[in-house]
């Protein structure tokens, strides 16, 4: 499993990604077991490339982090060429290289003869194999470029081949094949190259990212490009969070990952909230509807033979089973997330039923928790009478005035907390009310709290949940912050967008105080 | 091709239609060339027999419309049977009925004997077709079926060829075959049955919708069942609207569809349209994105070669290419809006020059007017001095105010304008303080503009730009109002919240009033 989310995913309209972001989703990737993780294109930008250094000093147990560039440029040794060196600067174990077959690329787009072409492929392999990388060849066009001229496009491999390339990935980069097209063309790149392995790298521009995965392991691809949640150019990748389920689940194939499946819904959930785009319901397998049973005479029979409505069990991939009407939603997964914050729930208590109810009711008012730890973990706390309160909350009032047309506006933030009884009435001003939230509270709390000078607020997420009700609508924040060792997410939810982005600040730095008093402990 | 979208499409999530709806959408396959509309299960609700009712009127020039309902119950004749007796009466050139294949199901949901489960099959299929009606049977979880016992599965084919069925559907209700499977199965069930066409229905739990249908045409179903946009219970059925330009474009079949593809994506927009549904943007062929090219490489090639990137050519389906990467491709569509809305625009002169920088400016300054015509209007207004000012804006201040932990929140504004010289000094109070802003502004000018009473705040949507910047981030608030005649959309952006909200806020009720402005004259 080779996941390009991080590369070939923000690709995709209104996917982008910070370093930390990335950081965060290498770490959970690790965890479920993606075996390469191709992190972004390091000559390109130079977040790409904060990535990569950021990334040296994570501790993955299991993936293995990929570099992506291109062959050298034509005029110059591999030796010579700028982007090369990056790659091996990036410093990754793993480089992966993209190069063309099509003879349409090669003399319209690039401009170099077909020689050339062969000539950069083989050397840009070779020079990163004399750095120790492992080398993943990705043959861009490649199945479009055989249909065109099989001679030449085998020409390509073969250079990348003596190059020392580890791996072909054959791409099929417009996603315009169709199943039984790739399937014969990858057997004849198998049959040819049995010294080397082969992947495929496939799009859903014909709504088939996903069969043309598939259809390429049939034919004896032993490794898979794709993205979760299918993010990527266009209508996006082959979507990895479908391909892996049916690959472990109904092809039975071995897989890292298949330990972990049942983290698959929360990964994909995980990874939307970072891109902030809503989780697709009707996502396959992962999706809140993909088990949703409507109509009388399905959701009875589903109650009779449970899986005579089910293609697959749905707790395999921690999605569960949901009959409309009632909604217990996404709860056993939170009760699970609450296990991993360290708390010991047993499931039939009534005081797990206390904790069920407010959790949806939260919900029912348009909190989430998915990837708010943070706020879950303080709210457990209270929930469970663990909750220490570091400071008490008496009142806040912000002012955003603007003078005159011209002048541009400014808010002003008054807070009253008490800490130790001892009350404390602070104002502070900013550009924006949340900005000037924030630094209240900072300002209130800092004397007695000084590492809240470490808190960082990194992201700052707001997302409309019923627009159509016009000003009055529901809304909700997302924060995310981070001292020097964690990273947190904390949530709010109000009609009124102050108080939304108040108590996500709140809890952000109640979360602080937290983490700091059990440093102490 | 076989749609179902207005009978099984209706059991996804969200997916409602009235009669009038199924109307408009059936003249609309008929005009695409649909062959078979199914329209409902007249037997069970009254608004699908409504439908079929009022379909008689409809003056179809190529499709049929088909009644969908179940084989005869256990202890009653067919004859006696009313659900069959309303099948007659919807009075549709062709019924549809689905029996058991599943002996799990046969013996534990429906709880008969397998042999008189035949005989319903037959029976069924027999007084329909005594009746004059084309017949097409669908297996229901044949696959599932077959795989537990292929000598029942065919019986029961065998059972609705006796009764004189025209058409065999092999449905893969749950949705989780894999490819090679479902056509190894169809091509054992076309070689069995020479004399009848046969039929797939598939859905898409394992992602494959798409291409287990296609893998039934190949194996040799020449009947495909599906929806548009792929609407159906949990992640959906088979999608039609990208299964027809892959068979129309890729497979070469000859369909009555083929001659009005490129009405695809208008016909999926409409659908979408009456379901009150957002239309994907990332759907195959016909969404927004499909052929929207990011990132330097691919779109500078797709200048060179157009289709060296594009898997088919856009306008086939009734798309197109969008380029995304200058600001400048926007550019020039703004100024085609602009011609749009009146303004006589000379792309060479030096005023448009100034009009181009100005629009540059904004949108890097988060600006967006793509879908804000009434804020591009205004902006154009004032760039050409045709602007006419309805009120002086002097100032405004919006507090919100928490004044305890248990209270809610609430929220003040104050604002200041004049109005043909005369001050007005309002102050308005809502949960929100965006609410309130809109509030005191209509207090301000309601006597001016009485017509603003009719002005309805219908969307209202946040977008933080550069969320990693935390607090200090830049907003764009999108506003979409409307009058009883119109519909426009206004834009804000700052890096206060409040502001850009209030941006919006001011240009949406100053086009409404230019709107009454216009109708005077």
């Amino acid at each position: 499993m080779y996941d390009t989310t991080l590369r070939d995913g923000t690709q995709g309209e209104g996917v982008s990604f910070s370093v930390t972001d990335k950081l965060r989703i290498a770490e959970k990737f690790d965890q479920f077991g993606i075996d390469y993780i191709e992190g972004g294109w390091p000559g390109s930008n130079p977040r790409d490339m904060a990535f990569f250094e950021e990334a040296k000093k994570l501790n993955l147990k299991h993936s293995k982090i990929a570099a992506f560039g291109s062959t050298r440029r034509a005029n110059l040794t591999a030796e010579e060429d700028p982007q090369l060196k990056t790659l091996i600067d990036a410093g990754t174990p793993v480089v992966t290289i993209f190069g063309k077959t099509w003879l349409l690329h090669v003399t319209e787009v690039i401009r170099v003869k077909p020689e050339e072409n062969l000539a950069m492929i083989e050397d840009s392999v070779r020079f990163l194999k004399s750095h120790g990388r492992e080398v993943i060849y990705d043959a861009e066009h490649f199945y479009d470029g055989y249909v065109d001229s099989p001679e030449y496009a085998m020409q390509t491999l073969e250079a990348a081949v003596r190059g020392g390339a580890d791996n072909l990935s054959l791409c099929d980069t417009n996603g315009g094949k169709l199943v039984s097209e790739l399937q014969e063309i990858t057997k004849a790149v198998v049959e040819r190259f049995p010294e080397v392995s082969v992947g495929v790298h496939c799009h859903n521009d014909s709504g088939l990212g996903v069969a043309l995965s598939l259809g390429g392991v049939d034919a004896g691809a032993t490794l898979v490009q794709g993205t979760f949640n299918g993010y990527g150019e266009r209508v996006g990748n082959a979507n990895l969070t479908t391909i892996i389920p049916n690959i472990a689940l109904k092809m039975g194939y071995p897989l890292n990952c298949t330990d972990h499946l049942k983290s698959t819904r929360e990964l994909s959930m995980f990874i939307a909230d970072l891109a902030n785009l809503e989780h697709d319901n009707k996502a396959p397998f992962v999706g809140l509807s993909a088990f949703t049973h409507k109509g009388g005479a399905h959701a009875d029979a589903t109650k009779k033979v449970s899986y005579s409505y089910e293609h697959v069990d749905p707790t395999k991939v921690g999605n569960r089973q949901r009959v409309l009407v009632s909604d217990m939603a996404g709860r056993s997964s939170l009760l699970m997330k609450a296990q991993e914050l360290g708390f010991d729930i047993d499931r039939n208590s009534p005081e797990t039923k206390v904790i069920i109810d407010k959790l949806k009711e939260l919900e029912y008012n348009g909190y989430e928790f998915e990837s708010a730890d943070g706020s879950l973990r303080l709210l457990l706390d209270r929930l469970t009478n663990k909750h220490k309160s570091h400071f008490e909350f008496e009142g806040y009032r912000v002012i955003v005035e603007k003078r005159s047309k011209d002048e541009k506006p400014v808010s002003e933030a008054t807070i009253k907390v008490k800490v130790d009884g001892e009350p404390r009435y602070v104002v502070a001003e900013d550009p924006g009310p949340v900005g000037a939230l924030d630094k209240a509270l900072r300002v209130a709390l800092g004397d007695a709290f000084p590492n809240l000078k470490k808190l960082a607020l990194k992201d700052y997420k707001v997302r409309i949940l019923d627009s159509k009700e016009g000003a009055e609508a529901k809304t909700r924040v997302l924060i995310e912050s981070s001292d020097e060792h964690e990273l947190w997410g904390t949530v709010g939810a109000s009609n009124n967008i102050i108080e939304a982005s108040w108590q996500a600040i709140r809890d952000a730095v109640e979360y602080k105080i937290l983490l700091d008093d059990k440093d102490k402990e």
